[in-house]
C-alpha cells in the first residue's frame, strides 16, 4: 500500500496531491492514507503536508526499497520479485535456499546491511548499514557446470560497465572476480563477486550471484585489517561524492541484464575482449596460491577462455582458478 | 546399544552366550540385554535363546541396517556416518541438507525405501521396499566444477566393478551413468548413478552422489511403463538367484573408495579405459536429446576426456551432455 501512495506522490512531483484525492484513487480511507505517509516518513522520505493542499515528496531516503529500485527500472527480467531486509546474514545463502524451493530466475535479495557477508573461499565480506550495496540474483541459464567460471567473469564486466557510467570511477577488475582500483604499488577492493551453484553433473539446476560494493563507506569505517587494501567509491571520488545506491543498484541491474542475454546468445568472445579492458592484472608480477600451492610469474594474458596465462620460469602455464596478489 | 548385543552374538557364532555374560561385558542388566534382543528380533534377526545357555544368532534379515553395513566392512573413508532410514522421500535430498550444514566426506545416507526418489534431469526413480539400494554419499573432492562430469563416469565404473564381483552380472554402462543389461535389440536399466554438486565457480563445496540399483525386485514388481526397460540383478540371474543387499552394498562402497582415491591421485586415464571396457553405446547408432535438439548418429567412441564421439552426417562431434537412446 505504501508503495501506490508512494507512487501517486512521484507522479504528481511538483504539486500537492490532497489526502482524499489519494483516498479516492486507492480506494481507501483518508485515515489509511495518512497512515502510509507516516510509515513512509519512518523510512525516510521527506513528504509535507499543507492544511488544504494535502502533501508533496521533497525528497527520497538514500535506502535501496523495493519500491524505489523499481521506479524507472529498465530492466525485464531481473527483479521479477525483490525480498528487501534491512539486516541479513548473507543474501547468497537467503536466495540459495529460495532457489532449492523454486524460485523463478531473475530473483533478487537485496539487504542493507550483511552480519555474514561471504566472500570467495569462505572468506567474510564486510558490508555494514547504508554504505554499501550488497545483492544476490537467483539465475538458471541451460548450462554445465563448467560455464559458471565464465559467467562470473561476464558477472564482472557488466558491474565494472554499470559502475563507469554511474560514478566515472577508474574501475578495473582484478581476475577473477575483485572490482578493483589501482593504487600506487598495490589496488585498492572495492567489491566482489560470488557465485555460488547447485548442479548436476552435467547442468546447472541455478546460479546464485551474489554482489558486493562498498559504495558510500568511508575509508575510517573499515576494520584496521581491511583499511590499507579496501576503499569505497565515494572514498575514491576526488570531491569526496556520495553515490545515490538505488541508481548505482538500477544500472547494475540492467547491465548485468544485458550482459547476460549476450552470454546466453554465446557472444562469449566480445565479453571476454571487454574483460580485458578492466583487467589490472596483465604485465603484474604476481602469487598465485591454489590450496597449498603457490605459483610466481608474470601474467602475460587473459586467454579467450578466461584463463590467467601466466609466465613462470619460462613456462607458460593457464590458471584456471586462484588467489591472486601482487608480488611485492 | 542393540548394535554392541549384535556383535557379541556374532563373535559367539558358533555356541550360545548368555545373557549376564553379554551384560557383564557391556556393563549393564540383563534385563537390558533382554529388551535389545527383542529389538533385534523386531528387525527380523532370528535369534534363540535356551533357558540354561542363553542367546544364539540363527540368521540376520536382509536390512541394511548400520549395524550389518559396518560388519566385515573394508573402507576406510566411506561410511564415516551412517544415516539409515527404513523410508525417505530422497536420500539425495537429504545428504544436499547435511552436506549443506557441513556433513563431513563419507557420510553415507542410506533408505530401504525412496517415496521420491530422484533420476538425472529431474526426473523420479522407482525404489520400493526391500528390492533395492538405495543411498548417497557427501563428498568434498578438491576438484573445479567441471570434474563432477568425470566423477561420475568414475562412480559408474566403481559400481559396475563391484556388481561384476559380487554376482557376475553382465554388467554395462550406457553414457553417462546408466547401469544397464544387454537386451537383444537393446538393454535394460538396473541402476544409476544421480551426482548433485553445490559449489562456488571455481570449487566444489560438495558432491552428493546417489546410487539406486534394482536388486531384488520380480520382473513383475515394475510399473506397467517401466517392465519392458527396467529389470533387476535377480531377474537376470540365470537361476533367480537373490542378491545379498548388504553384501553388495559393502563391495559397492569398498569399490568407490578405491575409485575416489584413484581419482583424486590423477588416475583419470587408466579410469577412462576401465570404463570403455563397460561401454555399451560404441558401435551403436543412437539419438542423442539435448534440451529441443536431437542428434543422431554412430557412436564412434568415448574419448579421453569422458565425451561421447558421435559421427553424424560426416561431422564428428564430441558430445558433453546429452539423453542417449538407441536408434530403432
Amino acid at each position: 500500500m505504501s508503495k501506490k501512495v508512494l507512487e501517486l506522490l512521484r507522479k504528481q512531483s511538483r504539486d500537492y496531491i490532497s489526502g482524499q484525492d489519494m483516498a479516492d484513487q486507492l480506494g481507501v480511507s483518508r485515515i489509511a492514507v495518512w497512515k502510509q505517509i507516516q510509515a513512509l516518513k519512518k523510512h525516510g522520505y521527506e513528504i509535507s503536508a499543507l492544511k488544504k493542499n494535502g502533501y508533496i515528496l521533497r525528497s527520497s531516503p538514500d535506502l535501496m526499497l523495493p519500491a524505489e529500485i523499481k521506479a524507472g527500472l529498465q530492466n525485464k527480467m531481473f527483479c521479477s520479485k525483490i525480498y528487501y531486509f534491512p539486516t541479513l546474514d548473507s543474501t547468497n545463502n537467503f536466495a540459495k535456499k529460495l532457489a532449492q524451493t523454486g524460485a523463478p530466475e531473475g530473483t533478487l535479495v537485496l539487504a542493507e546491511m550483511q552480519t555474514q557477508g561471504k566472500g570467495r573461499l569462505g572468506r567474510s565480506w564486510f558490508s555494514p548499514a547504508g554504505g554499501s550495496i550488497c545483492f544476490s540474483l537467483v539465475l538458471r541459464p541451460p548450462v554445465l557446470p563448467s560455464y559458471a567460471q565464465r559467467f562470473t567473469l561476464m558477472a564482472g564486466v557488466a558491474v565494472a560497465a554499470a559502475i563507469k557510467k554511474v560514478c566515472s570511477a577508474a574501475i578495473r577488475l582484478k581476475w577473477p572476480n575483485d572490482l578493483v582500483i589501482a593504487g600506487k604499488s598495490t589496488y585498492l577492493k572495492v567489491g566482489g563477486i560470488l557465485t555460488e551453484m547447485g548442479a548436476e553433473s552435467d547442468r546447472v539446476n541455478y546460479l546464485v550471484t551474489g554482489i558486493g560494493l562498498n559504495v558510500n563507506l568511508d575509508q575510517n569505517v573499515f576494520p584496521a585489517d581491511l583499511r590499507s587494501r579496501g576503499t569505497s567509491l565515494k572514498a575514491q571520488d576526488p570531491h569526496n561524492l556520495p553515490v545515490v545506491r538505488v541508481k548505482l543498484l538500477q544500472q547494475v541491474l540492467l547491465e548485468l541484464e544485458q550482459y547476460y542475454k549476450r552470454f546466453l546468445k554465446g557472444d562469449w568472445e566480445n565479453i571476454i575482449h571487454e574483460y580485458r579492458s578492466f583487467d589490472i592484472l596483465t604485465g603484474k608480477t604476481v602469487r598465485i596460491r591454489q590450496g597449498e600451492d603457490i605459483i610466481s610469474g608474470k601474467v602475460t594474458e587473459i586467454d579467450s577462455e578466461g584463463r590467467l596465462v601466466v609466465k613462470s620460469n619460462k613456462q607458460i602455464l593457464r590458471v584456471i582458478a586462484g588467489e591472486v596478489t601482487f608480488q611485492k
